[in-house]
């Protein structure tokens, strides 16, 4: 008896069941669409590579998260742990054979050996699209606009993206000598939506001084209109400050195209990372305030420095597919695709084999998702079965309708019976129920 | 300058560049829907498991192969290296919320560490479709026919399904004493394809004599027609054997259902796993003959034995979509989605960006994947471009036509301009100029 294995899974790692699994690609299928609409291609990566490529100069606390391994070959490897570190290095590799602009999607699993303590899973997917070899107002608007055909086309309700510049904030400190300041203050301010902003004042002024934290303050607070906003920073920033000239080519366009009820210019919006150098944003969904950020991104000017002398910059963004699926589900717009056949028909006598399938293959060429139970097991477990995954409609056919060559199709959610169908009329009757 | 990371992947890895993703994306969304009228629902497990779950009581040649190393908390781990393993551990965990029969298919990276001197990959996609929980010449049969459903989906011209019983040749060597001799004779049966008939005689007549070599040659040698061979099959065994009684049902079924040009009842298709209960098939492209087997699988009748005490019986196949893509496209039935826009907006004035932005998305509306060039480039850059890319379309608006409202229209294929249109007018002309 000790012989048999505890089917388990690590910690921090899910199967994925028909229901979920289903939802997940029909969100994918989804984006799919959205990115070919923007002529964006699909691209993979391995998910093993050489560790020097996937930790590049880094020794941060991304690194110890890292599955890290020595292979067959004693070769130093590693799991990717997000998509952007690849599609660096798959830049640098393959630019001369690509063209640019380069324009693509990847959606991917990740592995990051987090602290499952804090709800976090060690293997999860991300969905990220990049524009490469551009540095425009048009760049940024178009993965700006991506976005928001992604939501839309989600059926997210309300959403609301906040785009900022990440070298606006840069250019105000330095007008005002605070500039060696820059990352504490970023830090701070980065708080905002959680600390609020009586908590932000206070540790401000305890790091530069009261008046620097009112000005701060008020720099980073929106307005009530995001032109006010825009020309509030204008009147705080030194005249043609380029960050903010990007941000007003942006706004015209978001304006000019009907966009503006989706984006907010909020100077608030930092981004962490050091990385990017241009616009940054990040995305809410209005009804779900708590759950932060489900699509943030940002522009910089060099995306593959380590890995080629080629000089790429671009902008991009990446979404948490696992963190939108929770919202898409709690917002009840999940799209889970249907996961029982249309019509199940039973298997009465097994010497009608043919008789049913040959049904079946006619049912399918109509569109329809069909099922034969595949034993001749007793009508009440056949039907048990139906109704255990909610199938609508199920056709009986014994050797008493055989013989006369009919076909009887029940409607299993009203349990209503179609008696006397031809195999042409069953297909017809089957298609008509299931609009209904 | 010794500062840059060679951009190199791991040997056996590769990346995919978006004319083999998009490629590959078509063949998983024609499966795909092959598998849902079929009623199978997809699933997923981790890339990453315990090492004893996906190692079982093995120690084999392919337990050699695998990916294994300790994680961070020092737990024996490795990647999946098959489908199959990763799907009974699922099966034995979830059994009890979900249902039978089940019906999954899983698209899914596996990852061995071959000899890739033999031109084999370290990570590949396999694609699994399995019915678990029925033993029954219906169950079969549904496999057979997904498979024959999904090769005529990927527009293959001809293959046929080799079909046989694993027990088909137990009971012929039994009941002729050979059975002690069963593994070694199954090995050279399994060289018939590429030996040769004379070759195999000679080592059947060294293992056990003339006399038996030749009546196991002509055993497993097909007939002129698949009827003959289950004829002779059957004047060779025991009256009433039940590996041929359920291939006898099995051939009813895919005659009644006009399918026989597909299949070919073929005695020599052993399967090298000891897993295989019942019946096993291959799949052979006519055209490529040499490539062998493109989806193979078969009757298990237990395949979570070593997680659970519950009996799941199925039958499966597998496809390894590496060399079914290679074989598309070496018969020239390779399904690449169009990697390029229809129209490329060119951006000839920074100031109209709105403008371009606006038109982008109308005409992507009326379902075109459009791209607005995104930088103010020269149009000799921008057109090279399209060209490069081969867009067949080219929207030109600069000043001029933007202060008339007006739109020209540019067939790159042909180099013929339709000018003055409107913005309607353009989405109307760019539509019916893409059709011809």
């Amino acid at each position: 008896m000790s012989d048999i294995i505890e089917p388990r899974t690590l910690r921090g790692f899910r199967d994925s069941l028909p229901q979920a699994e289903a939802g997940r690609l029909a969100v994918q299928e989804k984006l799919t669409r959205v990115f070919r609409r923007f002529a964006f291609v699909p691209i993979d990566t391995p998910a093993l590579e050489y560790a020097e490529i996937l930790l590049g100069k880094g020794g941060g606390e991304t690194d110890k998260q890292v599955y890290r391994f020595r292979d067959h070959g004693e070769r130093d490897v590693a799991l990717r742990f997000d998509l952007t570190v690849p599609f660096a290095r798959f830049m640098a590799a393959h630019v001369h054979e690509l063209y640019l602009p380069f324009k693509r999607y990847h959606m991917a699993k990740v592995w990051r050996g987090e602290n499952t303590q804090r709800g976090r899973y060690r293997e999860f997917i991300q969905i990220d699209f990049d524009l490469v070899g551009a540095d425009s107002a048009s760049a940024d608007f178009e993965i700006l606009t991506v976005m928001q055909a992604s939501f839309r086309e989600l059926g997210v309700p309300r959403f609301r993206i906040h785009v900022s510049h990440r070298a606006l904030f840069n250019e105000f400190l330095s007008a005002r000598g605070l500039v060696e300041r820059y990352l504490p203050i970023l830090r701070i301010i980065d708080k905002l939506r959680k600390i609020g902003p009586g908590e932000v004042r206070g540790q401000l002024a305890e790091l530069c001084g009261a008046a620097a934290a009112g000005q701060i303050l008020e720099f980073v607070t929106a307005e009530s209109s995001d032109r006010l906003t825009l020309d509030r920073a204008g009147s705080l920033l030194p005249p043609g400050c380029p960050p903010l000239q990007r941000l007003r080519a942006l706004w015209q366009c978001i304006e000019d195209c009907g966009l503006a009820e989706y984006f907010r210019f909020d100077p608030a919006i930092t981004r962490g990372l050091d990385y990017y150098t241009g616009v940054i944003f990040e995305t809410f969904l209005s009804d779900l305030p708590d759950i932060g950020s489900v699509c943030s991104g940002g522009r910089y000017n060099d995306l593959a420095s380590l890995y080629t002398r080629e000089k790429l910059p671009g902008v991009g963004a990446s979404i948490g597919l696992d963190r939108l699926m929770a919202a898409l589900e709690e917002l009840g717009v999940a799209a889970g695709g249907p996961t029982a056949p249309d019509v199940l028909i039973l298997l009465l006598d097994e010497g009608l084999l043919s008789v049913y399938h040959r049904q079946a293959a006619s049912l399918r060429e109509a569109g329809l998702a069909v099922e034969v139970y595949p034993e001749a097991r007793k009508l009440a477990v056949q039907l048990k079965y139906a109704e255990k995954r909610a199938i609508p409609l199920a056709v009986i056919c014994g050797l008493e309708e055989q013989a006369r060559g009919l076909f009887t199709l029940k409607d299993l959610r009203n349990r209503r019976s179609h008696e006397g169908l031809s195999a042409a009329g069953l297909a017809e009757t089957a298609a008509r129920l299931l609009r209904s």
